[in-house]
């Protein structure tokens, strides 16, 4: 059953498969010492900058816990807007597996702001309290909002001066520059941006994301990456295979930019058919993939008959809608028409309940 | 560069990469909450045993510290032995991400005994020791060697007789059965294993490991499988993929013993061919896919201008030579060949030095 | 200088220093194996139950980090006060060392309700997000209130229902029951917690705290701890001076009441004293040994000049006086009166300012 | 019972009680912030060199996982011998709590040398495989051996040639320099050690150790430490009472000579006294406070009715008897007496039963 659960319920880029074929050629040394994953961090340098170095690993919470681990000191600890994906999705793997502890901050938005952060450069040298070291922010954010790149460098220009390194949970990276119409560089390097989780599985690879260090994080942090990456779990004996994705990915004709910019543009679709319908109110900017929306009684219920989605924040009924590389704009317009007589029917229903009707 | 570096030198086997491009169907729900999931679980229930609990990881170093987070208190350590990867080659992994001691036990070939591990089962219910609670082993080792059903079966009950599991790291379980010619039931679920990382990259999956529970470890370690394994970075989103491949590798046409016990085979093949050549001593009974043997002084150089290995312990010249589900008869033949005429040359040299000749 | 810094400013009661050196007689077993041991774990059990089990410790994040860790799986969390000691002084310990994720919730006077808890019992059995399961109180607390019996009942109730466990931070869990009038097995077994880290040095003692497992958590907690405890890095080989210190302070006589209760009464005296002392505002109810206030500008600094004591909240000018056992009247008389010859100082020279006067 | 059982039975030098008594005069700022801390500090400098900078901390379990955590980055290990207290009897804390791997080597004495040193000096660069950072020696041995000064010159030279550091598990830190009739610098700062766990409670202090770093290692290690010391739970709150004890025992009248030099002599009396009792055979050079013997069989067992002391290696009946501070020439004496008549009474029912007596 398709629908609007998650961009990781789609599958693979037919580009992505092609590269994976093509890189079964024979034997290549193992662990990324092979051209396929050189090729690949080259795309990443022309791309992200000369001091740009890429490592590849699984997954989402591989990439942010080996980051973490890449530039935290034990008692050091990182600002994090209250929802981001790092204090509310990685099971505990900061904690558990880092050692990190997470400073969350309320936001209503999804973004953290140097106001917000502010709040939380306290008691700085305490021995008794974590001292904050990384400002993390997600790019685009869990709530489908996007940083301007002005946005970013005001972040990171008060993490440097105040001796932190700002890290881009960039799972939805691509998603981000496509929104903004920018280059992966303006909301990375440019953007003041140390550390990036830069995603490629929710952007349409089988599996495949990168730790990528930028300017001087590059130093000793990247010296260090090869024994924690490994340490970490995260990696791959035939890493041509990952490598050989990203390569695809971030190619000349900008896969990346046409797989998410085609989600983004489905959702865009999907807010736009749905904003007036009587009932429904959009609760966050639509700037990524994802449309957020509260709905009346009983509509996310019908509409489950036959479409995959997920609740966000049940008491308030609100419900998350996300679009990927392969949805369809006749997906879309079904869909909506779908809300629309879900939410009619449902208005019919209210009013009936308020009359005294129905039985 | 073809040649004997490693079983993760090779590639993907068609069946695993068609099964892959099938799998990549529409939408289907993530994190193993989709049909091919289930199906390659099945698979590992009828192969197994009803008992068996699969849950699918990223690499090996996943699926051993997974399983040790499974079923290890933080106090519990584990027997192994010296040479077996978890104690070489994990990066430190089992001790700064799981937090476990290894008590490690000299061996000749790479096995434990019966008598090796109770050398290990001393101070217990002392809380300054670390406490035995697992003995883990590989099948087949990093030597080479297979453990018979028999052995392992005995090492199982002195395990359960004193209150520890047995772990076994398959990362070449196939290897392990097909040169046995047993099923792959026969060495783990009937020989007492209670858990198994169970291997499927060096048998010639594109990237995927299992995890698997056996018998009683299904029950309290089942409850806590999914959140360790989310917990420990190895949770695939796209998690189709990974498992339509052990689903094609788990046929029941048996891919698996087909790949593994060709690399055996070619590794037999390889051993033959040598075993009488002058200089070259094998160090290693040949049971599973790597040939070990050391060389007469600057065979090993005068090989890899053509042919990939590596050196296995260069003090005294012994080299690892490992065959893959894609080693040909050809290259063995032609590898063997040149390792004849490297060695007479050694000696033509040797016996030039020896009587003053040379320049 | 003596003050208002802290409760651990303060020496050792007399009464404690009395038991170290009357234990300092001949040999004695080490690492909890001695009499004085034994006789100070049965003063536990006469106070707070049979089921009571101490084990010592050296200090309260040691005594905080070892509960948490006898309790927790790794990817389970605890739910706290973001004012919590757990959370902001304990130097990242809980996430570092136990690898344990806090739940934060926040408070207006620094305790949880049922209704509070209550907000994070979400995601029950979702792998990806950590799941509850101790809530954590401290008593009494680090704003110097304190849990009625009644409110601890409340909370450990849900607790239980939910199928978590319910913690107290007790490192002033004494001055919690003096100030209350109660037993203090009314604070702890009664009131339905499961683990206790038992203060003692706050209270008095040269250091020593002590992990108290109540009820079923007696059961498999009890058979971890002395692992654990070791582990944790809290085991003193010469427990017995540790333990006669909490024979000495557990006593028939209560030498705990009447010091933790004499450090209340200088408390309520001071509050009491400065009350109505024009531009200070008491911010919170005095119920142990702080007292929090609101001082006019400059008033905090000309009183540094002769005592100690630490702002609590620089940006509106909140400050924390602790009283300690060894806290005279006289002291807190003349502190009192210091701070009103300080605020009308500061009134004299605010009016000046307002009135152009003043040079 | 006194006896031979460890120096931790010991109780507390009178010297350092009085220390502790005269510390309880009044308020002092807690943490370590206090004049009698920044005194003993000052004793550290004068004893070891103006670089040494000493925190104190509980026990030599803690002051061992904070020496490590100090200067360890998270895929470094630890070269020590396999007897080393570090190795077997921490619980498993250098693992759980500071993630760090050791690497441990069999040795006759206990002792290392640059020969087993290098063994383990392998694979330097391989992400693969722990990397060797610090060689850690116990000083004196837990065999009862003591290091000469230019033993440790000849480690600490091989270690800093290969960019590795050199940590002294000083827990019996005053019996080597004692036994070699050094100074104690000649045992750590002149010898090249790096970071030294310099031990109090063993010498007779109630409780406490120290964790001293050296020359370079006060550089980037030192501003760590009080971070780290607080993380790892052993940051004293009243640390006052700490320090005045390690001011009494580093006195300038030596009493930590005095002290340590005492047990040593005690041992080598007991040593000599048994030497020529036929059955005994005492297995390791005496040079500091422990006698290793292996008993005639039943022996061991009759002197336990009256005496303490523990089995070293029960496999072939060898006890380890310990002496301390407080150990009486009349107990040794009677003890070797003990001795003399335990195993004449064995030989002669040995004798017995060899000519078919007894029954």
């Amino acid at each position: 059953m398709k629908g609007f659960g998650s961009d990781n319920h789609a599958g693979v880029l037919p580009e992505a498969l092609a590269a994976i074929a093509a890189a079964n050629d024979g034997h290549a040394p193992s662990y990324g010492h092979d051209p396929i994953t050189e090729r690949a961090q080259a795309r990443f340098r022309a791309l992200l900058g000369d001091d740009a170095r890429a490592f590849f690993v699984f997954n989402g919470s591989g990439a942010n816990v080996l980051s973490l681990r890449a530039v935290l000191r034990p008692w050091e600890g990182v600002i994090v807007a209250e929802t981001a994906h790092l204090n509310t999705d990685e099971g505990g793997a900061p904690e558990a597996i880092a050692g990190v502890k997470l400073l969350p901050v309320a936001t209503p938005d999804g973004k953290l702001t140097p106001e917000l952060v502010r709040t939380r450069l306290v008691r700085v040298g305490d021995e008794h309290a974590v001292q904050p070291r990384v400002v993390s922010i997600t790019q685009a954010t869990e709530l489908g909002t996007v940083y301007a790149p002005e946005e970013m460098r005001a972040l990171a220009d008060l993490a440097h001066a105040e001796g932190l390194l700002l890290h881009v949970d960039g799972a939805r990276i691509a998603n981000a520059a496509a929104s903004l119409g920018t280059s992966l560089r303006a909301v990375t390097t440019d953007a003041g941006a140390d550390v990036v989780s830069f995603g490629g599985t929710k952007a349409g690879l089988l599996l495949g994301e990168a730790v990528v260090l930028l300017g001087d994080a590059g130093g000793a942090a990247a010296t260090a990456m090869p024994h924690l990456r490994k340490q970490t779990l995260q990696l791959a004996s035939k890493m041509r295979f990952v490598a050989a994705q990203f390569e695809a990915l971030l190619s000349e004709d900008e896969l990346w930019r046409r797989a998410t910019g085609h989600a983004n543009a489905m959702a865009a679709r999907l807010a736009a058919a749905v904003a007036d319908v009587p009932g429904v109110e959009i609760t966050q900017v639509v700037q990524a993939n994802a449309v957020f929306a509260i709905l009346p009684e009983g509509v996310a219920e019908a509409l489950r008959a036959e479409w995959a989605f997920y609740d966000w924040d049940e008491r308030r009924r609100e419900v998350r809608w996300m679009c990927s590389w392969d949805t369809t704009p006749d997906e879309v317009d079904a869909f909506a028409a779908a809300v629309a007589e879900a939410c009619s029917g449902a208005a019919a229903g209210a009013s009936r309940r308020r009359t005294g009707g129905g039985g």
